[in-house]
């Protein structure tokens, strides 16, 4: 195989697996998986031929972008490992037409960057920006605190390069900002977690950045209590571009540059507000009462200065790492809920952590009633991990009877393979995997992830 | 078959197809069609049983809506016309949670109303809102001007209740806000035209309604010239809600309400923006300085009064139907091309109806790249249907050329049946075509539609 491959994409770009291939953010709840190579092409043309090589000869292919993936998606489970690292290329930046067309391993941060230096925003803000590739944002349909205003990465893809099997190169959309002359593919490829194809490049849609924005921290004495302010907040008028919420455990295990004190209990609402200086400043101050303005409040902190604002929302970033950092490990899921159900989610985490005896926090986009609700794991005893995925069974049941979905955006990968079938219909689950059977007919692209 | 099908719906549901059954808004470029029945049920589990009948008996489908479709779509090939006009009722309004539930026979125009009423907006505005449906917006994945702010009808979509081959009534998604359980499968039914499934409701998202808005028309001498202010109108910081244009002819064809004068060759271009009252007051200053500020630009007005700006816009959205009213006709085909590219596929309209003897003029959604552009027939001359065909194809290879589709927001219907074939590579062809078998094996559903 080894020598094939090398001679589709030259002798330095085939390796065998070293053990960060093999792992994804995941590795901290335990999760390893196996490969017999790791290839590295340099271009869309070498990935439709690493695909048809594999296609033709039965071997299995994980894509692999950044490797930050809470899932388990970029977990191997034998045959060739396909890292989109190689191809980083920013192929066009049309800043007057609003776009930007990508290599699919150009981070999110680079993207953002990009925007920026251009005037542009490039608002889909997911945790690790530094290290995800946009490739890898697409196959998770990766989401982030600024989803709330302005949507996942669906919301900002016009067009893919892409790999279909048996190893065809094909373009989806474009520069084109409307497109209904076929199913849509492109949203189909995108969450498909490497199941369905290989993402090589993007057109990605921009918009003019907004000049200003600033930030608003509430410590509240109870979940429901938050969920009061959250709710005045979302009929106060204003749209917030961001409505985070922390328990107190989140916050404790970063207490180093909290911004405010959260009791036993109590949970810790962010608020963003984005646009032009004066409607900022209005928004912010209607946001402010509106978060306030109730029972249960305990007290408030501004973030109007960029730089106090950069370092909150860094803060926020580096929580789900804090979170790992006091014990060596976690196991976290990332349920979505009708937001309205957000206050009964956050106390079941915990309820659900009481029974199985492990310590429990959760945090995440509020105002998209998105949970990350997490058991911290003792890296010295791998029992934990046992009662950790006994627990997790008990939160996709919780996301369920509120009517809510196993992930809101870190997808199925393989840690929640087998979920949807409990979460759809028969009929439903059995188009999609009418739609996995149609794409992928031998099933090779990520066998084992996504699995309904 | 008619006794079978009033055994579920009910003997007055049931009725022999009228001439208003067999053509939908094509009717004006002589489009009609046959069935064998219409049925009319009265619930999503009415829909379900009808749907497995059909499928049982080899029977072919078409959904039907409003029956506002520019692409023939709704236009039956024989078999059963299944309307979806007695599914009206509003399921659910959740205003603090910025979201509604609807059947699908619910008109565009009473979904917006209740938004409003709750101080929410649904912004998704296609032209025919007092007639067509969610669901036709849905199956289709209508836009409108305000698209170029808000996105199109996928990006409203939270959740489908659907029935899919043979007869299974499933739920996708819900009120929930983020959803990576499954693949896209909301996605791929939207803009599917009733090819993939029947929608029967929807939960739709929604937000805070801007309190104020105001608008400019600017006409400029050339298509060159208003290309030219659209650039300094999309580079001068601020986020238009809506950018559209109208040529001569088409301006000229509802000259009555007109705005402003456009001499033969000129453009005018609308424009609007959303916000709080302070912002839109300076966003509308910044706006009509770009506008106005180069060369080409002949006249400017200003709609900032509420009655004012909606006239105006009631105005564009009538352009469709004073076209047709000029010779009792018309093809229209709805282009997108980059946005870059609009200033040539204005003019190259103009020069394919030269070419062809036929008077064209064309609008659309500027700033999306999105051109209506259009041939008008003599109701009188039938001969002129078949120029206006060739002519079609020439503006499809147009749109090709210019990295374009060859449909931005109307779909493929039966008009443009085959055109995709053109566009796309034939791996992706094939991708879609193995879609299509996967959701709707026997081909049933609307059958001869959006083929590629
Ligand atoms: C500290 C931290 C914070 C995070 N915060 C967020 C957050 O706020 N929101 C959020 O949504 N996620 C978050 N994540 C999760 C993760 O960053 C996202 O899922 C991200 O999109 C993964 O990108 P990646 O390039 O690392 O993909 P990988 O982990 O390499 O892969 C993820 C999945 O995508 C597939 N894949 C990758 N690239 C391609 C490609 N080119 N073609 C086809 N398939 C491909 C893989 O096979 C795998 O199934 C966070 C992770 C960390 C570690
Ligand atoms: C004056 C005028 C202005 C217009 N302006 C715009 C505009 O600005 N933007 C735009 O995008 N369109 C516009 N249109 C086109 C049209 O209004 C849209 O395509 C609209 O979405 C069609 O909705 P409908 O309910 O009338 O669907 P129909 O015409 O009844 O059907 C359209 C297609 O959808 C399918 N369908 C309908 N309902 C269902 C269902 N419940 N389940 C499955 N399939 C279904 C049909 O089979 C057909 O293929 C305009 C039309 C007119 C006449």
């Amino acid at each position: 195989m080894r020598h094939e491959l090398q001679a589709i994409v030259g002798i330095d770009h085939v390796r065998a697996p070293g053990a960060a291939d093999l792992a994804d953010a995941t590795e901290w709840s335990g999760l390893r998986g196996r490969a017999d190579a790791v290839v590295l092409p340099g271009s869309p043309e070498e990935v439709a031929a690493v695909v048809a090589w594999c296609y033709e000869h039965d071997v299995p292919i994980t894509p692999r972008g950044g490797g930050t993936g809470w899932a388990g998606g970029a977990v191997p489970d034998g045959g060739v490992v396909l890292g989109l690292e190689r191809l980083t290329r920013v192929r066009r930046v049309d800043p007057a037409w609003w776009r930007m067309e990508v290599d699919a391993g150009v981070t999110t941060a680079t993207v953002a960057r990009r925007a920026r230096e251009e005037g542009l925003y490039y608002p889909v803000d997911p945790g690790a920006a530094e290290s995800s590739h946009i490739g890898g944002n697409l196959a998770t349909n990766a989401g982030g605190p600024h989803a709330l205003k302005h949507g996942v990465t669906r919301s900002w893809a016009m067009g893919l390069d892409v790999v279909l099997a048996p190893g065809e190169r094909v373009r989806l959309g474009g520069p084109v900002r409307k497109d209904v002359a076929g199913y849509d593919l492109v949203s189909l490829l995108v969450g498909s977690e490497g199941t369905l194809g290989v993402i090589c490049g993007a057109w990605l849609r921009l918009v003019p950045a907004p000049e200003a924005s600033s930030s608003i921290a509430v410590a509240c004495e109870s979940a429901k209590a938050a969920a009061a302010a959250m709710e005045r907040a979302l009929t106060c008028g204003i749209v917030p571009a961001a409505l985070e919420y922390l328990d107190d455990g989140a916050v404790a295990a970063a207490s180093a540059g909290a911004p405010l004190f959260v009791p036993p209990g109590g949970v810790l609402l962010l608020a963003d507000v984005e646009g032009d200086p004066v409607q900022v400043a209005r928004d912010h101050d209607t946001l402010r009462e509106a978060l306030e303005g109730g029972d249960g409040v305990l007290a408030v902190a501004e973030f109007a200065a960029r730089t106090d604002r950069e370092t909150l929302w860094r803060w926020r970033d580096g929580i789900g790492l804090a979170v790992i950092a006091q014990r060596g490990g976690k196991l976290s899921e990332d349920l979505a809920v009708p937001v309205d159900r957000l206050a009964e989610a956050i106390d079941e985490t915990q309820v659900i952590g009481v029974r199985h005896g492990l310590d429990a926090c959760s945090w995440g986009h509020a105002g998209d009633g998105n949970l990350h609700s997490t058991f911290l794991l003792d890296a010295a005893d791998p029992a934990q991990r046992a009662k950790a995925d006994a627990a997790a069974q008990d939160l996709f049941a919780l996301a369920r009877r509120l009517g809510g979905t196993v992930s809101g955006e870190h997808g199925i990968g393989r840690l929640k393979a087998g979920q949807l079938r409990e979460q759809w219909a028969p009929a439903a689950v059995a188009a999609h995997e009418a739609v996995k059977r149609a794409l992928d007919p031998k099933g090779l692209l990520n066998p084992g992830v996504k699995r309904p």
